[in-house]
């Protein structure tokens, strides 16, 4: 046993927190797309399991992730600072500081996209539903989630990258 | 079939949603205490269902909840305005605009208070796990979640309210 147990904070300055190691799981040539990205994961910190919680930032040009859709899995989005427009197979909406969007399981693909000149801030959450598929309807790319929790990606045909 | 299909909004301002139309699902007397707070229920809105997100307004004077933990739910607030205190039995802390905390399931028992004579405004998230109970260490309460979703509020004895 440890002589000091060390108990996570009560609380935290979320952009003070540390940046998830690894800039985008997605294979080549989407994992480059990514650049412009950067998330801090928030509930991890706190030992959370049942969904997890990002403060995300997009730089001018970055993106939150390629057109999708989960099968299993929602998610939601709350804009901190920053103007992106939120991109959908339904349409684009311009989005502001104090606005969000949520995405059911199988409802509408959606991105975030910066096209301005000023960094993007949002909060985004998505729960951990097992068993979930990512759909990419402008990509040659397909998502399954595995038991250990990690993606494993594809071509549509099935062929691995 | 309607002759229109009503769709939801791809993206709302946060603060211009409608109010939850109940309170608090508390009994007396707790039911009264939240009466300095107000709930919009963003992830209702776009159909989510795996997990809700709140934006919630407290009042000077007013809180989130009683201190309670959940045995199977995790929770995570984000400070968007104001300077609550966060009060848990582990002690408490000061929060400000952009400072955030995660309670796992099991965690410590906690809640929100405005001791201040400014409005507080904040994101809470939390899952949809069945089978929940909120547990009240400071109270003379016990909640169980039930099969529709709706919370039972008894004493720690087990006499209804």
């Amino acid at each position: 046993m440890p002589e000091t147990e060390v108990k996570p904070p009560l609380a935290v300055e979320a952009a003070a927190t540390p940046l998830r190691a690894r800039r985008s799981v997605y294979p080549e040539p989407f994992f480059t797309m990514m650049a412009g990205r950067e998330k801090r994961p928030l509930g991890d910190l706190f030992g959370l399991r049942n969904f997890g919680v990002n403060l995300t930032r997009l730089a001018p040009g970055g993106r939150s992730a390629l057109l999708h859709r989960h099968t299993k899995q929602d998610e939601f989005v709350y804009i901190v600072a920053g103007s992106p427009t939120l991109v959908t197979d339904r349409g684009e909406t311009a989005l502001k500081p104090g606005m969000c969007a949520g995405f059911p399981a199988g409802g509408v693909a959606h991105c975030l996209v910066n096209r301005t000149e000023s960094d993007v801030l949002y909060l985004e959450v998505g729960d951990r539903t097992p068993g979930d598929l990512g759909e990419y309807p402008a990509d040659d790319l397909a998502a399954s989630l595995g038991a250990d929790g990690s993606w494993r990606f594809t071509h549509k045909d099935g062929r691995p990258y």
